[in-house]
């Protein structure tokens, strides 16, 4: 524990550290350290310093016997061998003065055995006061602005999305996934077992941080008596960055496994709901959900309460979605009469329906059509924000039947038409497209979809139910950025 | 209201008819019964009569001005012309004695107007006691064997799932998505407003049929004093052939959208669910869903109870399938000690989880591990079912790492030891490929295996929450099949 000044100036040197020593590494990529110095070599990381006594290379560079060694200062090692030689790997760390050690070695106190908790107990009292651990049994750190990676994810743009993470496959899913939405990233942390430096430590940082607007979190649990602490930082940070948690271990099952997993104590699930509300975190149930919130946060404007206006085509599909919306606790009510006529001027057809949720039949194949339906909505008074869902088939579907339909140009004129929408509403417009099919031409077309809108920075749903926790995640966004005391960004 | 005999032999005519006329068919593939004629000619069907008196032709075929100038017998007239002209048609069809007619056009009752309630009113008059009525505000009829179709879909195969939906474009879905995976139909009812043959005519129809072994069900809601018909139905069939039910309308803004879709009382949903369990109904709350565990009761074994074993790779993936399954009321619990042992001895790798759920790390590349983990498992006393899972980008992932592996030969491998394990087992086993890349190239890859795994007749899974959902409804059907008086198939 070190406070606030002193957990920024230590931490950052480990996020742009001088030179990074691998301990272990040798020309196996896919063993022990040598899969991190292949990504950082890939990253462009310059000072990179393999340690194995039996190989003079390892990747095309020099290899030292030992760390101290090597003449360059070394800010952070990571340490990839059998875990009976990490305390020794550490000692060597100590001696050479770096100041950061991620142990990626696993089979520590999570395995719950004797040997694995002595084990993370001796390196942990040979650490202290000498060096800060990250680990055992985890992935690092990662820093597109430094250009440190564990994946080879190098497409990654910074920004100002933080993740700390209790796993090292969400933490790597949370990469891959920011990469193919050009989500930028500031800082990525898996703190595995957090035997040293934990969730709240890097919390702390990150709330001072200047790189980082928003943070998500992926926990487990606690050790002992951090609760406390981790709540009070938040408690602190008065809301002023959101913060979005995904919290596992919400079961006796799930509680059981978290602790094979990291060791972890899950506590209650329903303890936890209570704190995170009280708080204003936003929770989400996977590293999908937590990138859509995120985007949404950045790209959309935040709804003023609860009632929803579903827009598209197909009464079985309108009644499914209000369904959805409603078992959330949205409403979707009867739009103003007026709203209602303009509705009607436009969908001509019988088997429309005007009152939401609308069902615009065969009219909404027309993107004029789809603007002017949504320019009516988001004036009417009675409506929050909108969700507007169309499947991806129908047009070629009609197109195939002999229909005289222009679908590429159809598709551009509707993006075109959002786009208007979007720039002119203060109420959040979200798109759902779905695919009925599970081909891969049904998909490709989706995607294609998908990425033109992206393109132009509206981000699209594959389902209701994605769009629905989105949205339900801005809502609460916007309700604590209205509690006294809280000082928010978005 | 008919009985049981008179039921099937009445509605065996309606599937079977002796010709078909298309009231309102022109060349237009987009409107009114036009897509209907330019199906039915696609599918196959051969006594086809377009009726227009605007045309000579349609579609290739030749028009006739009315429709008692058509020689041949007609059983069925789909009916695609405006709506104040509908009930001249059907006095039309009553004058040439057609048995059923099928209205496709909307505008009755589901608007909620004076105009065309009275409308629908004077439709059921004009049909009582001389024609049934099919509709309003539907797709009608579909049946594989007697090349009857709405949609272009003709590579579906005939077999003995039903479904009866009051929504058409759900109804629709469900026949798409059942050709994409070669689930063979008997028949499926679109019957929209329902103003004459509703929902509980046809499953009392179904549940006599000997072409049907499994029905479907999308439910908006019921006509006054439909319910207790509909439930003393099922109530008389004693859980012989499985009943799906995806219910809409769940809330009240959901229920009031039913109101303007179909013009049903959607009801309480929770009295709903209350007697649907009674009852042994598998409820679900989608068409994939619905297809899904049809699949699954037509292809495993039904599990003993709840308890499921985990099998993959990556301890946050393991924890959060576990949180999901616990979530729905399943137990994932300890494995006996020699299960445990045995892991132990394929996973000799640190950082694995034996427990359950198992984390079989690096040694889950290997498909002869799948296999021997696999028998392990089902072996085990404590464990009623197994999901197994895995990210398909792993294996490509390590091979662009530069690993020596051949990932077509592996995932072949991986089939066979998955085929064997299902061949030799009591116990379901699920498996769930998730592709944790949006991207083209990861679903190509990933529908690529699921392909493969479907040729040999084993369903996969793109998520857990698909795969526990599937799960559930078998674990329910093995309920169901041990109530006294039940007498099951399956």
């Amino acid at each position: 524990m070190f406070d606030q000044i002193e957990a920024i100036t230590h931490l950052d040197r480990l996020f742009y550290p001088r030179g990074i020593a691998l301990i272990g590494a040798s020309d196996n990529p896919v063993r022990g350290s040598s899969s991190f110095l292949q990504a950082l070599i890939e990253a462009g990381f310059p000072r990179l310093y393999p340690v194995n006594p039996y190989f003079e290379k390892a990747m095309g560079l020099k290899c030292y016997a030992n760390i101290y060694d090597i003449p360059g200062e070394v800010d952070l090692a990571i340490i990839g061998v059998p875990r009976q030689l990490v305390p020794k790997a550490v000692e060597g760390c100590i001696k050479k003065g770096v100041g950061f050690a991620h142990i990626f070695t696993a089979g520590f106190s999570e395995t719950g055995t004797d040997e694995g908790i002595e084990l993370e107990s001796k390196l942990v009292n040979t650490a202290k006061g000498k060096l800060s651990l990250i680990g055992p049994n985890c992935m690092g750190i990662y820093c597109p602005r430094s250009r440190i990676s564990w994946t080879r994810h190098h497409e990654n743009i910074s920004g100002d999305v933080a993740l700390v993470s209790q796993s090292g496959g969400h933490a790597t899913h949370f990469i891959e996934l920011a990469a193919e939405k050009a989500m930028g990233i500031s800082k990525v942390i898996s703190v595995g077992n957090a035997s040293d430096l934990n969730v709240s430590d890097f919390l702390k940082y990150l709330l001072a941080d200047t790189e980082t607007g928003i943070i998500g979190l992926y926990l487990e649990g606690f050790a002992q008596n951090e609760g406390r602490d981790f709540y009070n930082i938040i408690r602190r940070s008065n809301s002023r960055k959101p913060i979005l948690v995904w919290k596992a271990g919400k079961t006796p099952d799930g509680a059981r496994a978290v602790n094979s997993h990291t060791a972890s104590l899950a506590g209650s699930y329903s303890m936890f709901r209570s704190a995170a509300s009280q708080l204003g975190l936003l929770i989400v149930s996977s590293i999908d959900e937590m990138i859509e919130s995120i985007l949404a946060l950045k790209t959309l404007p935040l709804p003023g309460g609860p009632r929803v206006a579903v827009l598209g085509i197909g009464g079985g599909q309108s009644v499914s979605i209000t369904d959805h919306l409603s078992l959330l606790g949205f409403k979707v009510p009867v739009l103003e009469r007026k709203t209602q006529e303009r509705i009607t001027q436009i969908t001509t057809e019988a088997g429309t329906m005007a009152k939401n949720p609308i069902d615009a039949s065969v009219a909404s194949v027309d993107p004029q059509n789809i603007r002017d339906l949504l320019f009516a909505i988001i004036e009417d008074k009675n409506i929050d924000s909108v969700i507007f869902h169309q499947n991806v088939g129908f047009l070629p579907m009609w197109k195939k039947r002999g229909a005289y339909i222009d679908v590429a140009r159809i598709r551009k004129d509707l993006v075109k038409a959002v786009e208007d929408v979007k720039e002119n509403s203060l109420k959040p417009v979200l798109c759902v497209f779905t695919s009925r099919s599970n081909k891969v031409e049904a998909f490709k077309e989706w995607s294609s979809i998908r990425d033109t809108f992206q393109g132009k920075g509206i981000y699209v749903y594959s389902s209701i139910e994605k769009a629905a926790k989105v949205l339900l995640n801005l809502h609460i966004r916007n309700r604590v950025r209205r509690l006294p005391g809280a000082t928010t960004r978005s």
